[in-house]
């Protein structure tokens, strides 16, 4: 028997290709509040597509800040509900002087289509959408029912999609979430995402005297907010790479001789992360490999640092205040509330009396780890399969994706973490891609998805879901 | 007799200001390529000016970057000559949200005229050029022979004023040089400044890997280039407050108990220093008061930081470069050259293998003194006397003015430093100002310093001056 819905899919690929540079033109940016208006016009977009392709209830529903996209199909009543998951805002672009073509103007180079967001997550997410479109336009019907829940606040650490999936809990209940925001190895190996770290943004800022000051007249009798925001800083790791905050990793799960083991036979080597870093020389924690200190340890990254004059040249100034943005990455069982207030306590104690210092919280996400063993996993295993000829292997991402864990204790599901980026897609840098022919295996792999998941016997939840429950 | 030169001063004193007003409009911003047009409006406005009012041979003269205006005026025969120095260019304006009015619209609030350049240094070179308004329009001649040099590179270091001193130096031959660009202690206490501290601009830029990566994917497994850069500068001084550069003190002369003695009696207190600084707490090399550390101690500022994401919210970055702008300050006998090279070496020293680093250079000059007793001085003080109605002190500035040690060592003539700014002008620092009742008695001093050097016997220098020896 032929398969109708991926010959459909195969048949209309310069449309889907069409549809999603068109997705991507918008500057979906969580980040900044200057491009409010065009996330929510990217969710008006996304929920009124999700009504063309068939999808059921599709609409734009507020927050506090952007809005969740969200459509269903519950018409298989008996079968499993299939939550699908993804995020149609993006990080910001800059800068923006660094990019070969504007990001928002999305542009295909060989086989690949460059643009902000074109891998993360908006060709990602789009997988998704194309084959449930597939599937309706052939088949008139899915094999499972569907739960779509896009929302638009990911890349700034999901601050109301807790409180959502908390209200709308009866509604949203399914058997499994799948979710395509993460990467394969490499393009004929995909990889399924067992675990995720959590994650922390502080922004440090270091105040010192009212106003700039003249640097020839005033250097030297005053402390200058820049050099004591390096210090503070500096000090923030040992020499050899582990961060120095008292009690920083006393809940630090370690990972078992086993697990260890595993992880050294599926996980990329040090000298792959470090070509795909394009960095010369490995940093960190000294005992662990790459592979490991970016998914078992924790870590803290600079983001941002900003004061002073910024132009070119020179401008002899002792401004007064400089600022840097920190990210924690955070892995089971450290609970970022509590890593927040030791790094507060350790930057009070570590700013000199002759300034001033301030932090401030931007996001935070808990750390999560996936059954590999769960059904709606295997289901996901054999799915890429299907799509790209090939079993995944199992890894850790160094990565958050806060709703994981809010999956997981709200609506009590696993994820499948099935994603379709690359190692080098360029997420969140300058020049980011999606690689065509992933997008194409990507549906193939969604469609098949449905197929197999058609197979797991449902839960209680996965019923309910299936009756008349209603998002409110 | 009568002052006609004063009393036109004051029966134009409307016209004057709004002539200021204009000069100030100009954004001749040195240090900005973006505004190299605006510097040459500038230049040619006020060679336009000199003209105007009555002074010979007025002109741009072009230079790499930015002119210069030059004019004289030689109708003295056997009287000395006077060099009039000032810098027609401004420090940048931003940052831009933090100036009450627009920074290039200059606006009377108070008795203050606001606007970037409004003290430093149009308003105290506009009070020479009015004092020469005033003198020729009212008694056709002026008392001594007079060479106003104009510079339009002042703030980014001075790069092509010895060189053009060194190629004109018969022609600019003089017998002393004063200018007005350092500031008096009070409103009621003119100063003349006796010592400038020597400059270094430096960029240090650290580089990491070749893009920005995910600092998820990626974080714990490479340096971070801002981190590393916090390192780096974090380590520039010891934790007292000492530049931690070896050798960096080796030449810098100790001032010896007499001359300690004296600025301890004239000089501000550190109380007044801190009050002026807008800042609680003292800072620096210890054993100095803050009198001395802004002034016969060398010091060195982080005048900029950047790199990574800047914007509002987070990014999860690991940004590929980060850099630093450093500025020196130095005292005699330390040579901008020797400091630079030792800066370079210590950098690379401290820069971790992980990431690399490089330096660039921004600006040099060397520190300069003035002799307390030179009649050139001598008559600036009577002239402060006169314009002030009280005696000046002698001070030390932290500043840095290239062309004193140039005037010094190419010419060979001492510089008046006849400042007329206060410590409260916001210099280089957003809402900029220059206290009004300053122009009009910096007008007056100014007028009292021609006729107090025409009582000074000219050098053999003034005598050539004098001749036909024209600037080529």
């Amino acid at each position: 028997m032929p398969n109708r819905p991926l010959t459909y899919a195969r048949a209309h690929r310069a449309r889907f290709l069409a549809e999603l540079k068109r997705f991507v033109r918008f500057p979906s940016v969580s980040a900044q509040p200057g491009h409010a208006k065009d996330v929510r016009a990217c969710a008006a977009w996304l929920a009124e597509h999700l009504g063309r392709i068939g999808m059921h209830g599709a609409r734009v529903i507020p927050t506090p800040r952007h809005p969740i996209v969200y459509a269903e199909w519950k018409g298989a009543p008996g079968r499993p509900t299939v939550l699908i998951y993804g995020h149609y805002d993006v990080q910001p672009a800059d800068p923006l002087q660094e990019w070969t073509t504007p990001p928002f103007a999305p542009a295909v180079r060989g086989r690949h289509l460059h643009g902000r967001g074109a891998s993360d997550d908006k060709g990602q997410l789009f997988a998704h959408v194309k084959a449930l479109e597939s599937y309706l336009q052939t088949a008139r019907r899915l094999p499972v029912n569907v739960k779509c829940l896009f929302e638009g606040e990911e890349e700034i650490g999901s601050p109301h999609l807790e409180p959502f999936v908390e209200r709308h809990r009866r509604a949203l209940a399914a058997d499994a979430a799948v979710m395509s925001d993460t990467r394969m190895l490499a393009p004929d190996q995909p990889a399924l995402t067992y675990s995720l770290r959590g994650g922390l943004g502080l922004e440090l800022e270091v105040t010192g005297p009212k106003r700039d000051l003249h640097s020839g007249t005033f250097g030297g009798a005053v402390h200058n907010p820049l050099q004591a925001l390096c210090e503070v800083v500096a000090g923030l790791h040992d020499a050899e790479g582990r961060i120095a905050i008292p009690g920083f990793y006393d809940r630090v799960r370690q990972p078992d001789e086993r697990e260890r083991s595993y992880m050294a036979t599926v996980g990329p080597p040090d000298a792959k992360i470090l070509a795909d870093a394009g960095a010369g020389r490995a940093w960190g924690e000294p005992g662990w490999s790459l592979y490991e200190r970016t998914t078992v340890r924790p870590s803290l990254a600079v983001t941002g640092l900003t004061g002073g004059y910024q132009g070119e040249g020179s401008k002899a100034v002792i401004p007064s205040r400089a600022t840097a943005k920190l990210n924690f990455r955070l892995v089971p069982d450290q609970d970022p509330r509590e890593i927040e207030i030791l790094a507060r306590r350790h930057v009070a104690g570590a700013t000199p009396s002759t300034v001033r210092s301030r932090v401030t919280s931007l996001m935070r996400a808990r750390p999560a780890e996936v059954d590999r063993r769960h059904p709606a996993v295997r289901a996901a295993a054999f799915a890429y399969r299907r799509g790209f000829r090939a079993a995944p292997v199992f890894l850790r991402s160094g990565g958050s994706i806060p709703v994981v864990s809010v999956f997981q204790e709200v609506l009590g599901i696993p994820t499948a973490l099935m994603g379709f980026a690359l190692p080098d897609d360029r997420l969140h840098a300058p020049d980011e891609r999606f690689f065509l022919p992933n997008f194409e295996r990507g549906i193939a792999t969604c469609l098949a998805y449905l197929e197999e998941m058609a197979t797991v016997r449902p839960r209680v939840a996965g019923k309910a879901a299936a009756a008349a429950e209603a998002l409110s």
